[in-house]
């Protein structure tokens, strides 16, 4: 078999995910507890049935591909002919990495804390990985200084998921802004931006950065997922320029051909609706503001969230982030993801999602910080 | 960019097909014309309204990936542990060829005349691809030795399409007996089967051969696509040995995540509805019986399909395929598709397909004897 395969390892998130009781205070999920909007599904249904169900254009519907290039209206990438429709945001990433990176030349470079998909991505692919740590002194603020810090001769791309996972935290305009003029100044092959942009509807600043606005060697990836609670539906896209998308349909051709086409009228149906895309976006603000306020009368050390249903509480110095996950849950019934599973510069520290009912995250931020006290 | 995508070519089936007009008859499809059974599409439903639409289990949903071990009951390969759920067949056949071969050893043998998918995978995958071709005197039908002799030290699988697109071959008891009894002779590491069989409900002579029912390192992949008019599902999957199936899983959670649960809710009613995997075989076996028959009485030399929904007639000696395709729309208004698109052994082939309309296609088939004749 494929040793690149083989030496794929399993997941942390899942194997502490897996020891969950039914009774368990769940701030593990990843993925909305709201119900989608069933005025989307009708809409799919309705072509279904007077269309059946035959394959689009590997890139996609043209309807849906225009509807997305227009809502991003990003600068030179506002047509259809700058989005491939893809199998969620997964093969968004899966996809975008394949097509620009050579294994042979390139390297990637991952801004950590990080979801560990794009490192296990590169690998599968055989492209080589370098990493920089974003500091805590500083709650892994991105800091424009110290990603250029990580680039090497043969870096070709560096992935930017803001709003983050797993910190919350969302890159600002004076980052994006010396980030992206100190790339040009550079010279030689130009270095790439891939911006995961998942988590974009749940912004909760204003200053926040979007790269594909200030670079045009900028590749967005993202989905509904997060936005409209359609996780399972497994819709996404990448938004890039016109002659990086010819070469991406072709690698997404041969991977999954093209993607549901219910599920692309169900997105079809969310960018043409007016607010559509936004329609979770109080709930999530609301959400956000009794978390935050619980956290800030927890005494926990924790980083408010500028974005994503994340937030992440520190653990004392020197306890393991695995160990304490798994103890947490034992003893509290809480479920919490240890730092561990997102790189090294985020052991000793929580990730909690805020996505189950608020008083049920409140007692959860609650037992965490009567645990965290244990240690004292 | 990654050499490998810049290198994959454009594909010549869409090429000749965007050159298709409103009144064309279109003997070009690989898709069923069939509507869906909509009943399907009713239980997807009632599971969103209840519970929303959340990721499944990487490898799929248990009840489905349950109920298709349970409908093929494929020796040692009958539990739901040995079936991994994918966007597709396309994505199943992609995840087997990469989970399986080591591109720095490891070679694909490819049975031509063959879809052009696997070989273009394989590339892109950096897997080194040979072929074999199966005899045109013998109507390209699988011949085991012919099979064997495309062996190198470095095989470790061959790809088998059958029934096949595009020949409408469909490999028997006694060449399927031959080839596993050689290939178990052989020793040393095994080379595996990968059976395509996703024109299997598309079957119509009573001595086809599963080689999953007769050699233990074989790999199925297959979907609803073409059995129940679903290709825009974009729901398949993996049937494997549990040893492969737990190291495939690992490169399709990377690739694509998981399945549309959507999608697999479809999927499921399909396989719990009696006969639902079947729903569609009697109107094929009818068109079938008709299609036979006006190619009988055409005077064209043609390959009596075994299965798929494919009929191949041969173009007179010295007339390229691709040509004469492009004449055939322009004169005749027929798309069909040039045999060079399925390997240089199918070069003076066309293929058609037969989901139109019967009288439209005998009408096809009509125009394509008169276009033979003139050059006669």
């Amino acid at each position: 078999m494929n040793p690149r395969v083989l030496d794929i390892p399993g997941s942390l998130i899942r194997e502490v995910a897996s020891k969950k009781r039914a009774s368990s205070i769940d701030l593990g999920l990843g993925e909305p507890s709201l119900k989608p909007n069933p005025a989307h599904f009708a809409n799919a249904m309705n072509y279904i049935a007077e269309h059946g169900i035959k394959y689009t254009h590997n890139a996609g519907d043209a309807a849906l591909r225009e509807a997305i290039a227009r809502h991003y209206d990003y600068p030179e990438m506002h047509n259809s002919s700058n989005v491939c429709i893809t199998t969620g945001s997964q093969e968004a990433m899966y996809v975008a990495l394949k097509t620009l990176l050579d294994p042979s030349r390139d390297e990637l470079l991952v801004v950590d804390p990080s979801f560990p998909s794009y490192v296990k991505m590169a690998k599968l692919e055989g492209v080589p990985v370098r990493t920089v740590e974003m500091s805590e002194d500083d709650d892994f603020a991105f800091d424009a200084q110290r990603i250029l810090s990580g680039l090497s001769e043969r870096t070709r791309a560096i992935v930017i998921c803001s709003p983050n996972n797993p910190t919350g935290r969302v890159i600002d305009r004076a980052q994006a802004e010396a980030l992206v003029g100190a790339l040009e100044r550079r010279g030689g092959d130009p270095v790439w931006l891939i911006h995961d942009e998942i988590y974009r509807e749940q912004t909760f600043v204003e200053n926040e950065a979007y790269l594909a606005e200030r670079y045009p060697h900028t590749i967005v990836t993202n989905s509904v997922s997060k936005s409209n609670a359609l996780t399972g539906l497994r819709l996404g896209w990448i938004i890039a320029p016109h002659d990086f998308i010819q070469q991406a349909i072709k690698a997404h051709a041969w991977v999954t051909s093209c993607a549901d086409t219910f599920a692309q009228q169900v997105a079809l149906n969310v960018f043409t609706t007016l607010g559509g895309v936004n329609e979770h976006v109080s709930w999530y603000r609301a959400q956000w503001a009794g978390v935050v306020e619980a956290l800030e009368s927890s005494g926990l050390r924790f980083i408010k969230p500028e974005g994503s249903f994340y937030a992440c509480v520190r653990l004392p110095d020197g306890v393991a982030s695995l160990d304490a996950a798994l103890q947490l849950l034992e003893d509290h019934d809480v479920l919490a993801i240890p730092g561990a599973a997102f790189g090294e510069s985020f052991e000793g520290w929580l990730r909690l999602s805020w996505v189950a009912p608020l008083d049920r995250v409140r007692e959860g931020i609650s037992r965490i910080a009567k645990f965290v006290k244990e240690f004292v």
